[in-house]
């Protein structure tokens, strides 16, 4: 029918080009301490944005980051046609009491850490169909609503094991639309919800690398690619524990990922000096390393395909409470540079 | 790009028709033992499913209306390109426990009770985009996660306002493709959120009926019609309380709806004898009534047109306890009949 095409069991391409035409990105303090602090837009100093709750600092960032991003597309908001968003918490509230202000239609998306890539996926499949010139894809996360939702007080100052990750505190926003832009998405693999029966809430990295690997597997075999048609393959949050899990699923499956493997969880902190054990982690994290790293270095022509692979731990308090396992999502997207050389 | 077209500021309109193809509706024993009971695939005399817990149960209901649907559409599981799901829970767990066994990709959805309109409408989207020749959109809520969620504990006995709704215990699934089905998808409106500050959640409707006027009249508006143009627009779970709300506010826009609205949260249950206050709600409301009352009435030709427009009241147990409003979305999904006379 329309502007793509399946391919594969899970994956879909884009016949005509849709493009990535603007991004933001906000994140707190820490972050902007990190390696990637010169990459982001803007780094905001106060963790409560000046808000009176943690939820409502989320929102404030995700709102930050939608102007940015609209900003940097040389458009006004009046000309976003509709809204994909989502964030970690219950009930999604960090986006319902955000973009509201925004004035836009929305759809909310679920799908944890994985948001972003799902965002970016839904936003290349509605301009593919025609829904719309300028549509946005935006997500966020903050340490302390997150902490608050799935962990222990922050008062209770509780230890965290080496395996546990910390939650960025930041949003990103991308415009995508049919109007030429400095990136563009080629294709998308749409992620299955992959179980190994683990249930270690504190090690996310381990329960999501089944899901990265089912997804980047997938999308090299419908795609007919091997790991070095790839500049870089960026998971979202695996982190140093999960990394290694899929560099090792990713060889049973008979692909090498080793040389071109990314993680934004693994850049967005120093180990070393920022004691946040595994790394970064949250729908914000990954978001916000897309549109401070990811994109420019493709705008740029440096990479010139990139696989962006965000992945969710699909859990809450009340499947932890219950004994539930912690299931994996991952949400495949190609970016590719468009610029010629 | 694709095969539909943006209509006016909030909608869609497809060029190629989409269809949906099946339907399946499963509901607990008191929709069952309501005034619609005849009309569900499945009725479930065990609340629990013979699930340990509710929150495993909601995900079995999920199931059971994901095979129904996929049956009477007369595929296999296999075939369904991708599924589009939501629920009620935090993090959407009744999605995430559930639909992962049936080893489908999936992009997860939030829209509250409004979930199942986002959720035809992106599979309607995703179809005109090329994504797939069958996708499937599902949605579920349980009396008792709900009442969990957001309410007192049901051993707590706590009165209930008339003003109250009775989350339906039920999912409703929809298998949606290109190729040729009994009912066709033929726009969609978007939703924005709609915030008048309300913010008693045991009022639900009142808080959601100016999201529904929103969606509503923007269609209206985007597509140049009057009421009279549809045999029905159907709200999802607005109730007695919200749907007078909702027809004084379209008044003030300038339409009358009174004469075809429906609403399925009043049609589901009845008042006088099953002590459900102002009428069922949750996103498997708005769901098992389409898959059981609605798609049959139009794919038999009894309706030619109708606007099937889910409400959600975006809200969770945390923004209640910071004191917040509790802002609405609507989804409105145009379904018309391939019978010709």
């Amino acid at each position: 029918m329309g502007a793509a095409d399946v391919l594969g069991k899970q994956s879909l391409v884009f016949r005509e080009p849709v493009f990535i035409q603007g991004w933001g990105s906000v994140v707190g303090k820490k972050e902007g301490e990190g390696p990637m602090g010169a990459c982001f837009d803007q780094i905001e100093e106060d963790p409560a944005l000046g808000a009176e709750n943690w939820e409502e600092a989320e929102s404030r960032l995700q709102i930050l980051a939608a102007k940015q991003a609209v900003e940097h597309a040389g458009l006004s908001m009046e000309e976003i046609r509709m809204i994909f968003a989502g964030d970690l918490l219950a009930q999604s509230i960090a986006s319902s009491f955000g973009i509201g202000q925004l004035d836009r239609p929305v759809y909310g998306l679920f799908g944890a850490c994985s948001t972003m890539g799902e965002a970016l996926s839904l936003a290349a499949v509605a301009v593919a169909a025609g829904a719309g010139t300028h549509v946005l894809a935006l997500t966020s996360s903050h340490f302390a609503t997150a902490e608050k939702e799935f962990r222990f007080p922050l008062e209770y100052g509780s230890q965290r094991p080496l395996s546990a990750s910390w939650t960025v505190t930041g949003s990103g926003a991308c415009v995508v639309g049919s109007r030429p832009g400095q990136v563009k998405i080629t294709g998308i693999t749409t992620g299955k919800i992959t179980d190994y029966g683990l249930k270690d809430s504190q090690n996310m990295g381990a329960c999501m690398a089944p899901a990265a690997c089912q997804t980047i597997s997938a999308h090299l075999r419908d795609f007919s690619r091997s790991p070095e048609d790839y500049d870089r393959i960026i998971t979202g949050d695996l982190g140093y524990v999960g990394q290694q899990i899929l560099l090792d699923l990713m060889e049973e499956e008979g692909f090498r990922i080793g040389k071109v493997h990314e993680d934004c969880g693994i850049r967005i902190f120093d180990r070393e000096t920022q004691d946040t054990h595994a790394g970064g982690s949250g729908c914000g994290c990954s978001a916000s390393v897309l549109a401070g790293w990811i994109l420019p270095k493709i705008a740029a022509g440096e990479w010139k395909r990139v696989l962006f692979v965000p992945t969710g731990a699909l859990m809450s308090r009340m499947s932890f409470y219950e004994g539930n396992s912690v299931p994996g999502i991952a949400q495949a997207v190609v970016l590719e540079t468009v610029q010629e050389n």
